[in-house]
């Protein structure tokens, strides 16, 4: 079996799990190992159903497999579908030794993972990612939850898997724009801690634009070892995990005026990280030459380089705000020391911040 | 100050926390050195706020204390209820250094003990108990959760508080019916694991019917003390913390049947304990003469001594078949073995079970 895939540890301690990278591992692989009981919810979306559900089903021989299907979108991750789960749990009568299985995007990742931290108190669960943002990101580290109309994620547990089955496979029926926003998270960790992993993804960015297999294994391989030894560091967010959100505190202010669902996390996060890069510029840590670097990469991972048209620095502050990074009142942000090496700070000085606003936002 | 007060220790490693137990402690007491950030946010109810609101405020000298105040009743133990806590930490710009308190009886510790596990992934919490029930139950251990239209509980948390502060003068306030839903979990302390405090019980009943304050006191000390320890034992319920179910399978089923909030769940859980006894006797664990003993007790506690007119064995097998304390489909109850000391089985004889019901149901 092992020449059909790689494999990773999340080390953490009892709470250690595999990650499994390979191509048509679907139904091929065998999870019941991971399944303390004799019940296997597999919650997925209308989407991925179709696509996937059958394959999933058969990593569970010997088991009883029920499902619950979702609509599919990041509007839906709020408390009315995550109840739905908690519905097709009870009304199917699944016990505190029952097995949820994430099958799906970030959002079902996410839902299904909260779902098991608060059902019965807590139940086991498996990570099976179906989109490349959610292989290289969501998938790993244990952070669940809900959407609030206030705010991103600000409803959830940390909780973490059993195990992750990553099939490469399942990206080759992603669209497009999907693949982008899961670049975005890749080429986050080559800015964060990985310089060599940049300059690879610049050599290697069209094959994964064009969905090469041997470069996207590579390239998830890469993340995912990157994003289990910052959560094997840090897994509750004391220090370290945080540079994991580098562009997010820009990307979730952005995905809140836009409206959950419509712009893509990842979309929102690579415009996100060119406002930090040219906020660390400003700061003098980072050169010009290096923020065009990063701009043209982006540009080529097919991410937007702006935000929404219409949003101003006023939209931002208001927003950025109420993200939960904010320790009493002051406003962290993740900054690119240099290429290769983030740090988290609450010292950026309000003039370039403000500066930094000028440059990405309309006027108005 | 040690005068005033008893102090106990949950002992959890580094989760460990105190107890404090004594008279006139809200508005006295200085809760701040367990509060780590700048912000406190108070839970309440519209019973309670009027009665204890300002004394807890005063607990946390040099501290931003906001409140929410909810709905009273078991009935708005839900998500809606639950998700306006959320509304009142994001509307006030709570950031994950906050602390919640619970300020009230079970429902509102169980609720704001689980918003504060799920609140930005969770923030600390401190409870303050101000019936008799929460006092000597549900504040202690790190329960938290909600009801679901299927089944009590079916939603929550294991997290910890930073503290408790108990002060007996709260139950001044009390009506009778709730000291004696209080009492039904003081009486099975005994039960389970202390024969000793049970004859102390059966001496000291009047007084504490009556709300003597020196038996109060020692009858909540000694709970809290068998709780505590209990806890220490088994944090998460893998085995011995079950015992203190004593009574909880029957009694949920009763909760449900009834309408969540028509029988108080102390009330289901007196009922439920002799129905607990009746099944050990017919079991040959403890004798018809214990049963007697434990019946004259609950009923000297003003308890319920019968399950709700028109409730049938049907609905009981119905209702106790979802309930959490199954384990892939066995029937998991907590007996006496004898008079002092229980144990969990999934032993029981369906005859003995079905003839523990005809004794106690309606036959319709």
């Amino acid at each position: 079996m092992s020449d059909r895939y790689r494999e990773l540890s999340v080390e953490l301690g009892e709470r250690s799990y595999p990650i499994f990278i390979g191509e048509d591992l679907l139904g091929t692989q065998d999870l019941s190992p991971f399944v303390s009981g004799a019940q296997v919810m597999i919650v997925t979306n209308e989407t991925v159903a179709p696509l996937y559900l059958d394959r999933a089903k058969a990593c569970f021989p010997g088991k009883r497999v029920d499902t619950v299907t979702l609509p599919d979108g990041e509007k839906f991750k709020d408390w009315k579908t995550l109840n739905s789960i908690f519905d097709g749990l009870l009304e199917q009568r699944h016990t505190r030794k029952t097995t949820l299985v994430a099958l799906g995007g970030g959002v079902i990742g996410d839902m299904a993972g909260f779902a098991a931290a608060c059902y019965q108190r807590g139940v086991p669960f498996i990570q099976i990612p179906t989109t490349l943002l959610s292989q290289v990101d969501s998938s790993v580290g244990g952070k669940t939850g809900i959407n609030h109309p206030l705010g991103k994620n600000m409803i959830g547990a940390f909780h973490q898997p059993q195990a992750v089955l990553i099939d490469t496979a399942s990206l080759q029926t992603l669209p497009p724009r999907e693949v982008s926003a899961g670049l975005a998270e890749v080429i986050k960790y080559g800015l964060i801690r990985d310089q060599g992993f940049l300059a690879w993804l610049e050599e290697h960015m069209e094959s994964l634009v064009s969905l090469k297999p041997e470069a996207l294994a590579e390239a998830i391989f890469r993340s995912c070892a990157c994003k289990a030894e910052i959560v094997a560091l840090d897994e509750r967010e004391g220090g370290l995990r945080a540079i994991l959100n580098l562009g997010h505190t820009f990307g979730h202010a952005i995905e809140t005026y836009a409206g959950y669902g419509n712009w893509l996390h990842g979309e929102a996060v690579g415009t996100g990280m060119l406002m930090a890069a040219e906020l660390s510029a400003l700061e003098g840590m980072i050169t010009r030459d290096d923020c065009d670097r990063i701009n043209r990469l982006i540009l080529r991972a097919g991410l937007p380089d702006r935000p929404p048209v219409g949003m101003t620095a006023d939209d931002f502050m208001g927003l950025m705000a109420v993200d939960k990074k904010n320790v009493d009142g002051l406003l962290r942000l993740v900054l690119l020391r240099s290429v290769g090496d983030a740090v988290v700070t609450s010292n950026a000085s309000p003039e370039n911040l403000a500066l930094t606003f000028a440059r990405f936002c309309s006027s108005t």
